[in-house]
């Protein structure tokens, strides 16, 4: 067994990609969370249906994210 | 009388589908969970309805799961 | 007077339709349930719009439940 | 004053009105409720754009409901 | 400085026109309310974009609430 | 550094444009406010896409506000 | 190890872009915030789909916020 937020701790400094719920995905280094699953993501690139861009360090609200997976 | 969490607790390990509110299906083991109903699945499937991917190992946020399904 | 978990309570074992906010339907027996009206279906089938389909045993999360109909 | 809890109380064993978040308009006995504003409603009609159809008893969860109207 | 529940106090028995999300608006007499803006309303007329219709006393859950207009 | 809180302070009795979530946009003297920033304004003008009209003194729910600035 | 409310501390006074749940981007000087990630930003630029314009200082609700980067 191993609990969300010791999955995310495992991650840390490590690169993942978000799904946010308007289907945005966000890949980048995972630098810091916190019990919300609010999180730091550096050296981030963005993609959208339409778009991809890059946008260094993003602060994500946790109440926005669907999916983590690592990469 | 069989508590939703305790049917959790009896998966941990085995083969679930999750329905996301936004339709996506995600099956993959179940290797563990928190109050939240936040997930960890592994060798996850993930299915929209144009699309069908490999993801590896994911965090799921509780908020967006509306049922699960053990395989 | 009858509080909506004692209700809950009295359609254990029993066959039950949940409308969840997505216009699903599941039929099923209540095996369990807990505060946040999560709940274990049995022998579940699913009606949506257009699919009609047998699930086993289901979870549902509380919070896409509009109404719980005994059968 | 009445605050709205009363008013629910002083409805209890009559007809009452549900109309919810997804249109859908409840009518029926209401034979209990709690402090989320979840509901028991017996000898249950149910109107959509649609349908008309009848449910029996229902459990109605508080955070679909946008109106209540004694009849 | 009003507080907003102060204002709702010195309402009661007034005419009030609530703007709920789903952009109905019912004007009546505000006869109560509790501390999440649940309110009970003595006779209603509600306003739709298709329908004009007298509805007698109804209780409103505050979560769907956008504003209050005393008349 | 200035709270969020500390800024609507600031604002008593002055103008400010609120953003609503449904794109409404209502400008008016803030005269209180809680903790959940629920306000209540005065003089108020309401202008959506279609529509601009005069409203007097509202109570706005706090959970539908997007953006709160100072005229 | 970056908390996400230690990374809005960082950004104090600096330039930061807020994409909101509406797709608007508002770009501005940080300058206050609190534990829900309500924010005070100042000279402020909006941008909408179809819209840019000037806003002075504006106070967003943290709710509505999905992420904050740095510029």
């Amino acid at each position: 067994m191993i609990m969300p937020m010791k999955m995310l701790e495992e991650n840390l400094n490590k690169k993942v990609a978000l799904l946010l719920k308007d289907n945005r995905i966000l890949e980048g280094t995972l630098s810091g969370y916190d019990e919300y699953m609010n999180m730091v993501l550096d050296e981030v690139e963005e993609n959208t249906e339409n778009l991809n861009r890059k946008l260094g360090t993003v602060i994500i609200r946790g109440s926005n994210v669907v999916r983590i997976s690592p990469r």
